[in-house]
């Protein structure tokens, strides 16, 4: 929709409509609401002063991108937002040449502006293209954001950078940047004395311009803009991000600039709302609910992975004063809002910055603590030289608890936890194992928590796959769990969820094969696989991870160390190919992995 | 060795003992020169005020810690220095208990502290110990240090940072800091402004003491502590890093102030040995030299393939614009600097971000350009993430060269290039395909310039293995190059330096076997490998990268796949260790992977 001839009160009227369509859309499907809603009037805005097919329109995250998605030829499309086959959550080239980037991980998108403004100048384009990049306060932490911002104030590409400032990202925002934005608020105060001063410095005789230049910049400094304006970008702020007027006078200007600008916005999440206006975490995103009411659709009867692992962290943390904990903005996505809460002086937030969070738990780790550093399966792939760096090579006991591996749903393809087994496998050092169950859960916190090597457990978004299995036991480092004893020579090997789905695919069958719940993907279990490939010469591995370099790699090569020729695997696990969003259980029939799949498959075969 | 008590004259004696013997060891043994020079009266300063054995003494990368480790018993030993089986060049626990962490990569250093600083707040030991961070300017660029500093100055743990200020990283430092950093100079002269603006408020009636506040932080403004001080972090200096008594009086200054304050030094690289002073680049890591007239000892007269590299990517820079590239820090150790030398519009050294240098390369794929990203292997470690995220999810013909992929000699096991392969290897739409030599060099780097798609290639540090072998022809996407054809049962697969390690272990063996040139680990030669399972039983994979999920691995995975079960495969990459530092040859015989080891190996096995 072309939008840059509209008045101003048919933007107003728009952007009503949007919000309307976001509202009724997310109620329905569930989404990011609070951050969408809040951005409207600055998407609105952008749209009116730039042209979205041309300039590159770089939303960091992209979760409050929803209003963009429909000003660009999605309207009707959108109601099929984050389900299986329709509308992604986030922005994405293949759905519309306006969508710039694929994004989801945070804090990218200054890096992209900066790689974009470099196009633009090799192909002499700066006439007529400029990145605009839309980033919140939240995903200013990171510390790529400010690897960028050096390279952009050095070289100061013209870029337009709208901080849209929601003073919360996902949690509590946290560091210094954050303080320094809610300063902003004395701004008028400063505006008053700068009058008075200058007023003063007239009085002055010699050398009052210099001085007045000197006082000027003392103004800066109690503005969120000085440190903005130390890396060399200029500084526009803070404005209102519901006034599009000023919204869109201020896009103008700097456009204009020829140079590096950074506009302050500040925004109400959940702005329209008002049931969701300025809440925190709740809002953020959400499941479907009664538009009316704001209460949520339905709710799981189950108890989330989640859930389990910060209760029995909890109990591990009461017993043991040695246990702390560190997450990276995901305090209530990972259950350890309730532990920073109860102990504030042993869990921390530190903000979106999985490689700090990595590397201070190292340290705690030499000091004789026992971390649990508890981030999302696919962002600990921000860590990742640190895990080898700063944890594996001193053989330090941190835990990596990893939250949402596996098939994470709507989310989709930028947030599967698919890789984590494959890149923590090849450090040295490091153990890897899994729980498959509520039991196996404590177990296995309360084995880690005396284990005295960095090792990762890993567990799925939601519940685990229900199964009716046999208890688990105790865990005992690099020990499988035998769970179904036959003579078949069929043998499914379990990881972690896997074990569900494993034992859900038995059910199906009549030739009932054994099943083995690994438990330890690294160190193996020799034994009990020099048992199994003396029983069972055909192999299946059901895991909740890729399968190159995943569970099936490892027992090949084991296999191959073991000089064992005659047992064939079949791997399960994901096929190379970044998966789609969607409901999980549709996105898992896609890849053939429903148990009455898996069945066919195997009879099949 | 205790030096609290030494005065004034015998520290300075005792610094230029240390220089002497610095220069005595490095001058033989090869090693970090310039940086450690400059940092000898910064150490005998910290040894002066803190107590090594019990405040943590984090240095960053840990180049620079020479003077650390004389002053710590290990005099004697340092003679071994970089030596197999001697004295780490970085900083190494297992040495000493003075030796607080392991270090290498760049910029952990304040995550350390921050970790090491909640540690002693927790057993409550702040009235004893203090964390002291040395850290370069250079290594400010990378992002985990401003997470760092984020939550440091959050939460304003005690703790002392000391600002190394060279103005020279290993390259041309880049960025706003080190321009804040140059501006201190100008110090004096607002020092003089400042007394003078202070009569002048005196002068001042109603609201003096409120301007003056206000005054004084516009002086602040003008000195690069604003910065830090707006983080939150206290600001001390710029001081000469070669007075000891300055420095010895900030320091306890900086102890005694419960909070975290960064001192910031000036110091001259190389400092005490003329002929490297100030220098950048090339006296910062040196082979063994002369110590009289500076020139190095011997110099070898193969070319390198880094060397290689950047003649091959001029050649193709030449014929097609398109072609762009980056590094991060690493002008001259990847080659690149002569491209940015010759063409500073396509080529860029972003500093110490590998982050941000992958992912704005992954703009410029999509505006149609061709990036070259040219990073150590063991740095693209940092930039795991971004190469997922903002390339190949998107499908983007990025290049990744990795340079000093395989066993690095002297700098030891934070800097080998051991995990590129398992760990790119997993990611979707990702290529992965290496030469042997010069000529397949050439041929590669033309090759992938035309690529469509992600794609990694790698090389050792140094010159490849030489071998006499048939020519490599031009590549096409997944085939391999059968060099060698015998009716063994035998069949070598070399990747990368592998080739030629085969062949000179082929050339000690009498039954000779086959030789394929892999070429591309992914996608695998489906084709050459089916024909090839059918000649030959016995598959040795030679390839100077980790086992675990490494070449091997994915030979298994194909076997397992195409249901082949009568190939045995023998993988010659690195065990599941971190690979210990010293002369290549040294410490590939250590892992018995010198040419004769693997032909007795295979003949014994």
């Amino acid at each position: 929709m072309d939008i840059r001839h509209f008045t101003l009160s048919e933007l107003e009227a728009l952007s009503q409509k949007i919000r309307d369509r976001i509202l009724e859309v997310v109620s329905s499907n569930g989404g990011h609401l609070s951050s969408t809603l809040g951005a409207t009037e600055i998407i609105v805005a952008m749209h009116k002063v730039f042209n979205p097919h041309k300039d590159p329109f770089i939303f960091d995250v992209s979760h409050q991108s929803y209003a963009h998605k429909l000003l660009t030829d999605r309207w009707e499309e959108f109601a099929t937002l984050r389900q299986f086959g329709g509308i992604s959550g986030y922005t994405k080239p293949s759905e519309s040449d306006a969508d710039y980037f694929v994004a989801g991980h945070s804090s990218t998108s200054i890096s992209l502006g900066v790689g974009a403004a470099k196009a633009i100048a090799l192909k002499n384009e700066q006439e007529n293209r400029i990145p605009v990049v839309v980033i919140g306060d939240g995903a200013m932490s990171a510390g790529m954001v400010y690897e960028a911002l050096n390279e952009l104030g050095d070289r100061k590409y013209p870029m337009v950078i709208i901080l849209n400032d929601n003073e919360m990202s996902i949690a509590k925002p946290i560091g210094a940047l954050s303080r320094m934005l809610s300063s902003a608020m004395a701004s008028p105060f400063y505006q008053r004395f700068k009058r008075k001063t200058e007023q003063f410095v007239d009085n002055f005789g010699e050398g009052a311009h210099y001085l007045a230049k000197r006082f000027e910049e003392s103004f800066k400094l109690i503005t969120p803009g000085i440190m903005f304006e130390e890396m060399g970008i200029e500084y526009i702020g803070p404005i209102d991000g519901h006034d599009l007027k000023s919204l869109i006078e201020t896009f103008e200007v700097a456009k204009g600039m020829g140079k590096p600008v950074l506009v302050h916005v500040q925004t109400i999440k959940g702005k329209g709302y008002e049931i969701a206006e300025g809440k925190h975490e709740k809002w953020h995103g959400v499941s479907p609910f009664d538009l009316k009411s704001g209460v949520a659709s339905s709710k799981s009867s189950t108890k989330s992975a989640t859930q389990i692992y910060a209760d029995a962290l909890m109990d591990q943390a009461a017993k043991n004063e040695k246990i702390v904990g560190v997450t990276a903005a995901m305090p209530s996505g990972t259950g350890l809002s309730v532990l920073i809460e109860k102990y504030p002086e042993r869990f921390w937030d530190v903000a979106i910055a999985e490689q700090h969070a990595v590397t201070s738990m190292g340290a705690l780790a030499k000091e004789g603590f026992k971390p649990f550093c508890t981030i999302y399966s696919t962002f600990l792939q921000r860590g990742f030289d640190q895990v080898i760096h700063d944890v594996c090579l001193m053989d330090l006991p941190v835990v990596f608890a990893l939250d949402r591996a596996g098939i994470v749903g709507e989310d989709g393809e930028t947030h599967q936890g698919a890789f984590d087994i494959s890149f923590l496998r090849l450090i040295p050092n490091m153990t890897l194992c899994a729980p498959r169950d509520e039991l196996s859960f404590y177990q296995i916190v309360e084995y880690v928590a005396g284990y005295q090597h960095p090792c990762s457990i890993r567990y799925p978004r939601g519940s685990f796959i229900e199964a009716d299995l046999p208890a688990s036991i105790p865990f005992e480092t690099g020990k499988g769990q035998l769970l179904i004893s036959n003579d078949s020579d069929k043998l499914f090997i379990g990881y972690g969820n896997g074990v569900g789905r494993a034992a859900q695919t038995i059910a199906l069958m009549e030739d009932k094969p054994s099943l083995l719940d690994l438990r330890f993907v690294k160190p193996l279990d020799s034994e009990m696989l020099q048992t199994m490939a003396q029983r069972h010469k055909q192999w299946y591995v059901f895991s909740d991870s890729a399968r190159l370099g995943g569970v099936g790699s490892a027992l090949l090569e084991w296999l191959s160390e073991a000089k064992i020729t005659d047992v064939q695997v079949v791997s399960f696990e994901y096929d190379d190919i970044f998966i789609k969003h969607g409901n999980t259980k549709l996105v898992e029939e896609s890849l053939g992995l429903l148990p009455e799949q898996l069945a066919k498959t195997i009879l099949g075969g």
